[in-house]
């Protein structure tokens, strides 16, 4: 049987193409996924899949039970989240599962729109998601850290996208309830220090194990009632979730698991080292390029003890939180597409136009192309 | 390579068993699909289809170029829309492009919310995923027939979901926008008698071929700029779809359009056949049945010129709109739920509770037993 016709995602980079960095597109994986040979090769036959139900007596019909306990068994091994007690949804990427989180929390009691707030600098897509249906239910409130208010949902992104910060709830009001965006709290970008037990935990294979094509994500949820209006919205919205996606991903997290409890401990075989000396070297690199500079400079870097590779480790964060101190350069992301490469710029992440995020997932060739491209900006 | 384990799906019908009609899961064609041994398979490496993107020269940058060509490639064998000078777009099934629409035809020029409009019987789904959000761009209005105004989106479903009626708008104002719910226009279920040519089309292989756990669906668009509005939205809600279903649509459609093209013309080949052949024994059967109750009636037949089997041929429609005349039975879906048969009844489709929508998609297992206990009412 062939397999399928490759997909052709970016065009490769070149000496005089303009280095995309703009999404964090997590194709630094593919390298790790090669090297697994046909471990990780889903086969599916045509007669498969084809119901919309996936398993009519779990907590969630759409859900398939092969995906739920990988998932499972993944958080188990990472120690990043308490998975006991909780319900597992699965969403077409973890950006579907957030707007059901906020379906789920609004609107308000008293029937006024839910205000949703994030400290700045904030994930860039929770304005334009929380808004572009204009709903009743809730709407985007901007910087938590200038919310007047009691009621509201706070988004906590830890590490935050964009600038990898640690971060717990800015706000202290009893009426404030929360979704924990842990896209990125993973080994190869973060110490481990706890698992996570929060009332809402969004996850996403994207940036775990680096496959975005397959669109999937799950959510961590611990009330029952919350986790039901969290499935009706999924319903609502798409019927459900791709079963292809899911029991891919199964194979994938399976293989990850595999990787570390059934298999030697070479990084061949164990994802998050792999990842997590790739983001280091790629730290490394950008950091001694930026200290050689007169005009950049990122945020500190954080360090702590690691509960799952058991040793103390500094954060990679998946991307770079740029700044420029170049006199005349007003906005940066212009100033770096001049130079052919694109990134995006504060304002769309609530501040300021001289700093910018840079993707530190891409390819070798895409991550050097930069490096080279930056070192040369004086 | 070991394949997927099989997802669960609805647990097989017994004797004693519930048979559940009420959604229209078309396992149907699961029995053609395991006719056709490992050619319609798919296999996947672990590393491929990683990042988010399908294809940064076409339109939309989340389309496979694999699924697009065998899209267009099926319209053109089945003749039942014109595809050339329209643009493609992929949803996470066609209810998220239903959304899509919505959002990319909205709101008035007024700035007030669109009016959303079908005539009774509408497809259930219709307002509730319309008014789920509160999206102040659009609300449901109701049945088409009674709307007093002139600016609407019509939702033209035909075949009709849930009567199988052929459908024009109704709405004759010029500031009546449409959206054709084309789900259904398929030669196993109507004559082909047009190719389609309308400003948004919306497709499902989940009744086209029968894989509704793929959750894949595609819009045809004239207008270029609904059509980029249409991709925002995607971009929005679930920043594209599952480049996995992608791949293993365009090769279930590989194989449909194949079958017919390249391979003799036996009945394991050719999937259309298939279904009409299964479509009108079960609509025989039923027939036969309701003609010999004193109690029953379905809609009269509908027949046609097909231009795809090029001949006359009878509408065979997905769903039975059955009606029931017996004294003392007010609430028809609760009469037959007391007869372990789950149905769908006419108030959530906009009519009278003396009707109900029965699934002639399901098992053989399931169809005899629904048919056995038909019968056996008076």
């Amino acid at each position: 049987i062939a397999t399928v016709e490759p997909s052709k995602g970016k065009p490769p980079v070149t000496e005089h193409s303009v280095v995309n960095l703009d999404h964090g597109d997590p194709t630094l994986y593919v390298e790790f996924w090669r090297g697994t040979g046909d471990r990780a090769t889903i086969v599916i036959p045509g007669w498969q899949t084809m119901s919309y139900f996936s398993d009519l007596v779990g907590f969630c019909w759409f859900v398939e039970p092969t995906f739920e306990r990988e998932v499972r068994r993944l958080h188990r091994l990472v120690g990043n989240a308490v998975v006991d007690g909780y319900h597992l949804l699965v969403g077409t990427g973890s950006t579907q599962l957030f707007q059901a989180a906020l379906y789920a929390l609004s609107p308000a009691q008293d029937g006024s729109p839910m205000s949703v707030v994030s400290p700045a600098p904030y994930y860039s897509s929770y304005p334009s998601v929380t808004n572009f249906l204009n709903s009743a239910l809730y709407r985007w409130d901007g910087d938590a850290n200038f919310f007047g208010g009691d009621t509201c949902i706070e988004l906590v992104c830890s590490p935050n996208n964009p600038d990898g910060a640690i971060r717990k709830p800015v706000i202290k009001s009893e009426s404030r309830k929360t979704i924990h965006d842990f896209a990125y709290y993973w080994p190869q970008y973060t110490p481990i220090t706890e698992a996570g037990d929060h009332d809402i935990m969004l996850f996403t294979v994207s940036k775990c194990t680096g496959h975005a094509g397959t669109r999937l994500g799950w959510a961590l949820v611990k009330d029952v009632e919350v986790a039901q209006k969290m499935v009706k919205f999924m319903e609502l919205n798409t019927i459900g979730v791709s079963k292809d996606s899911q029991l891919r991903a199964a194979k994938i997290i399976k293989v990850v698991c595999d990787g570390y409890e059934l298999s030697p401990p070479s990084e061949a075989n164990r994802l998050f080292h792999f990842g997590q000396r790739k983001m280091k070297e790629r730290w490394s690199r950008l950091r001694a390029t930026v200290a050689a500079s007169d005009i950049f400079s990122l945020p500190n870097e954080i360090s702590g003890y690691c509960n799952f590779v058991k040793e103390n480790v500094t954060s990679n964060p998946p991307f770079a939180w740029l700044r420029c101190h170049k006199d005349g350069v007003e906005d940066f992301e212009g100033f770096l597409r001049e130079h052919k490469i694109l990134t995006r710029g504060g304002p769309k992440f609530g501040v300021d136009e001289k700093v910018v995020r840079v993707s530190m997932l891409d390819t070798d060739e895409a991550f050097n192309m930069f490096m080279n491209r930056v070192a040369s900006l004086k």
